[in-house]
């Protein structure tokens, strides 16, 4: 930013620049376009900003986000109290849920083991999840962390401590994606599809 | 969103996904960092929004952003006071002041006439500008709006408005890509355009 613009807005833009996906010339667009909205809908903004941060926390059983005790999926009856699906982040649960088929619960990790960035499983929302499972009446925990390395790795370390819990544990099918081209699948993938393949 | 989403955190997606250039996706992901950042950081975020908007108005002599009476330029005895750069948005000023060629002063019309948008020159912080020149002691107008089919119609309309006051109306040269946008020109061609301004 020149140092001819007004202080608050220089401001402002470092603090959206400190947004992810987010650069200097954006962050700068972002502030002049507050400039230019009414007062109270800045305000609403900064209070949306605020109420979010203030209310919003984990599930005390899934450890998603929610601004009650219990999450809705947590504290909805009929759905399966029996299956835990296990995700990284608050977002994958979102998109299990567009897919309107999955009836269980959901348990978020917050996160993927990797030694390399400093997390460690400690981080991760691990013993929350096994006190579940110690619990009693779960019958299967599906692992949905991503496939990539971190998440086959994460979900092979806590299908081993799941296990000895005498629980089924289970991992989303790998394949060619719906609709997708096998021509621009990569080798990894058709290497997985065919390797699953089912007898029809 | 999904439904399934904590209420407080859906407010602040659709907060976030009314900035310019911000779809669902990107303010959900937005909304989600919000979620991992320390209550410090979001409360410093949030008073920055308010504080910008409530402590940057427009300078009362050039109508540039700022949050004193004059802004810097205008407050600033070195620079040539009888010299006005007439620009679209106070990021042209940014623009202008990174090339350190520029020393008079500026006049920001905050927008472009284009009636298909219903905006009229009523509209434009033109009036102003005609006070400044009527008020004496400006010899030249450079009109450095965008060199679009608006900004040009802008220059054109402005500077009818100014010759009978007597004073010499410039327009920026030609050496911006025509169709190209002031706030991306690089400083060089930004100087070069400057310099070569003609008088229309």
């Amino acid at each position: 930013m020149a140092g001819h613009d007004a202080l608050p807005l220089v401001v402002l833009t470092e603090q959206f620049a400190k947004l992810p996906g987010i650069g200097m010339k954006t962050a700068a667009r972002l502030a002049y376009h507050v400039m230019s909205m009414e007062a109270a809908e800045v305000e609403e903004f900064a209070q949306a900003l605020q109420n979010a941060k203030k209310t919003v926390h984990y599930c005390q059983c899934c450890e998603n986000l929610t601004d009650q005790e219990l999450c809705p999926v947590c504290e909805d009856e009929s759905r399966d109290h029996q299956v835990i699906c296990v995700v990284e982040t608050p977002k994958d649960i979102a998109a299990f849920e567009r897919t309107g088929e999955y009836k269980g619960t959901y348990h978020v990790l917050h996160g993927l083991i990797s030694p390399l960035r400093g997390v460690l499983p400690d981080d991760l929302k691990i013993r929350s999840l096994l006190r579940r499972v110690q619990a009693g009446g779960i019958q299967e925990v599906i692992m949905a962390t991503n496939p990539t390395v971190e998440g086959d790795a994460t979900a092979a370390y806590v299908s081993q401590l799941l296990k000895p819990l005498g629980v089924t544990v289970s991992r989303l099918a790998f394949g060619l994606p719906v609709g997708g081209m096998l021509e621009y699948a990569d080798e990894v993938t058709l290497y997985k599809a065919l390797e699953n393949r089912n007898i029809i």
